[in-house]
């Protein structure tokens, strides 16, 4: 069933969701699905909503007309989305396939409503999985001592498929800062610990130092920190004493996939609203 | 902060959200909380606003007359109730204490928001801890061989007390069908399995015979027929061959005092919708 | 590292670890982990030991042959298997990929140490997957009026693969008593619920009308009743009232396919014992 | 059932399993539980055994002597207990009564096999609730500005209680040093983050500020950096961004109570050994 998805983030008062129910309403809307959020720390109103395209008498632009004086009204950061437009995904990996295997695998089996542009790795290694679902991959090798040359190709082949969103599917690169920038929000990273615990190289290790009796994977947008992004998702898995590392990383290569594909897919149902560095998760 | 809470179940259609948040904008009604849920099955619309008391120029009877035309135009089952006026709780035990215990010390601890009226059991093993909470006990032992008087006794007490809620914390007597009709949906029961798992007596003893990986508890309302009323709340907790049906137990013990914990708050706080055998919870 | 792994279920009695591990001890076996189990109620015991290979003065076949004698004197029922040996596995699928993909993938990371001999399958789309692995793929469709030549083929290619275990990756056939008794304990299905609730077709329909808060999966050998046999693992995702039947599906996959993928691997890794109907799993 | 502990940790090595099991069955011991681990990294082996004392015909002086040539052989740390000697257990707290409550109530309901030998709390609130309990309750009040007597008189109550073990319940003070190194491996705290995340004051603050999407609870033991001892269990709840601050203080009480009472319990059986850092936990 084709819907709109209506997203607001404004400051909190009296009167938000009448003024935007009675629009709907007033248009006959059906709404699917409604979620709301009142912030008290930040004193900010979070709202979306899910419209049956076929019960409203225009399309996108038109609503985004008819909506403007309301968002103006409010202060409104907003947006409306249509799920017959489905997004442009780039997703970027290196060596280890569990991450990216389970999204195409996602992909494949229209679990994920998105178009995957293309495949983009530092590595040769996954192409041929790639190329088998039909999907473009592209091997740009990261030189250490220039990793320039890289981040450009990577840039241009972004722009080059108009893609939406990037997934760093255990991709363990760290993009340049002006990338982090020009895709702010629109960037997506698992990293293989619960965050904040663990933070850059090797966290497994560092978690088998520490005795933890728990692992876990954070799903995170991008910023210019290292691993310190607004979180999407998390979860753990418990471990013992009798688990060596390497069943650390076994166990985790499940959790970091369940945790990648969960906040993607909430990226991609328009459910994720950043605000500062947290997000609401509708 | 007190708050009235208006919850609604009625047929699905276009307008109601609208027509609901108009009627509390045009009041001025600070919403600090809403949820709404469309039930595809069966065609049901079901709402729930929290909204600030002082916020309202009214209370709740010039609510409830002010907002019955929308409700009848609607076929709407609502309710709104007030935080500031207690649920009269009353708790039923046997022998076990975990569950009364630990219902008893959120409710110390300012954590459960209802009045306790008092705590009724066929034993009299648990009366020091009740009393020394400053809560009366009432002892009625139930003869296996005419149970009659027992329940009478009990639905006079129920009765004596204006009980808007009854709490079968491990009360391990099966209430008389009369008594189920008449406080239908006010009665909640803990059932230490996953249902409909393991229905009726040593549920226990029933998931060690069938060799599970994972035991539970079933927070549910009870009806005439025994654990299979409307389910509240569920978790579980994993076990291991290496556990006894005593470790069970005991691992149950904790599942179960959490799962009546989180099902009482939910009630308390009108999170909960009944429709046939199901529950929304908000 | 290759190691052997002595696996003995036998009435329990003072002395048998220390019979064992003195065996060991002897012939310098260098124990890399070591379980055991009491089992109070049915008064047997259990035992599972790593051993590195390279530690001992002897081969399997000399093994078997010097441990005898200890193994007689406790009445043991009683393997020693060599991860040398990988082995051989049939994965059964119909239409649904989730399953089968998680297996193969794991399988092609050198995540599950056995061979996949061949996959069987009543439906033919997923061919093309499963070839791209390198693995033969076999078309036998089942006739629902004569289902009896399909499974003459079946038990065939099991044959033909001397097969070791069979897995049931989502297959949606009832496999004929016959089969179930020849390969008693070597029949691995993921039937999609938390057994024993909601046995038989439909799951997770059941499941929603019932109102559950959480959905299941269960790993179990195939006995011949239907979803009765001993239970080796099972996990739980929670739902709500706001998720469809739709959505129990696709969370279930996820549970489904870690659930059988921790199920598949801790039998190759001969840490399931039998007993009656219920495991231990060391 | 009474019964020995040997617990036991050495430097690994082949023959220390056959030797101690020799050991026990040579005096006929009837092992009711046996765990053993290998430790990779560390090349330390542990071990623990529970034997029924009545198969044993020696007590614990005998058994200490009859076993210390096989102790002294492989350079073991090991220790004997006898279940038939509770351990004398001082509890800590200070004003939340969530964690205390809950241990009061295990012990006082035969689930958790020690001795409390008094409560010591920096203020009077919870007086009551601990003497109901039939304990001595002693109010020792810290001066923020001179903290010395205060912990000289802890020192004090903990000596002449002859206490073995020390538990803080949410004691919300941090030990001085020379306590900490005078109990090392025997005071057990639980903080209310994930470690290694969040450490020091406020946790849920700054678990809220950072956007986490599950928070959790650590038991550890007390060393003299803070939040930083060896790690005995973990565990974690879910939250969202409609969750407050008080709500994460609310979900984290239950998981501060069981994680603290699980981790006591491990402590209390004998299943925790501390090797560096980190702990085993069988």
């Amino acid at each position: 069933m084709r819907t709109f998805r209506l997203v607001i983030a404004c400051p909190d008062g009296v009167g938000i969701v009448a003024k935007v129910s009675n629009f709907l309403a007033s248009h006959n809307g059906w709404i699917t699905e409604a979620s709301h959020h009142s912030d008290d720390q930040s004193g900010w109103f979070f709202m979306r909503h899910e419209i049956r395209a076929d019960s409203l008498p225009f399309g996108l632009e038109a609503f985004r007309e008819a909506f403007a004086p309301i968002a103006e009204e409010f202060s409104m950061v907003w947006r409306i989305t249509d799920t017959a437009q489905k997004k442009r995904v780039v997703l970027m990996a290196s060596r280890e396939s569990h991450c990216l295997a389970d999204l195409l695998h996602r992909w494949h089996s229209d679990e994920l409503d998105c178009d995957i542009s293309c495949v983009i790795s530092n590595h040769n290694d996954l192409r041929s999985m790639v190329e088998w679902h039909g999907i473009p991959f592209y091997h740009v090798p990261v030189d250490p001592k220039d990793k320039e040359p890289a981040f450009a190709e990577v840039s241009r082949l972004v722009k080059h498929h108009d893609a939406e969103v990037v997934v760093l599917a255990r991709y363990m690169q760290i993009l340049p800062p002006d990338l982090c920038r020009e895709y702010a929000g629109q960037v997506i990273n698992i990293h293989h610990s619960f965050l904040p615990s663990f933070v850059g190289a090797k966290p497994y290790h560092q978690a088998s130092l520490r005795g933890v009796k728990l692992i876990g994977a954070t799903c995170h947008y991008v910023t210019e920190e290292l691993d310190a992004g607004p979180i999407i998702e998390q979860d753990v898995v418990r471990v013992s004493h009798s688990d060596s590392i390497e069943d650390m990383v076994r166990f985790g290569r499940d959790v970091e996939k369940m945790v990648l594909a969960r906040g993607l897919r909430y990226h991609l149902e328009d459910r994720v609203l950043v605000h500062g560095n947290k997000t609401v998760v509708f």
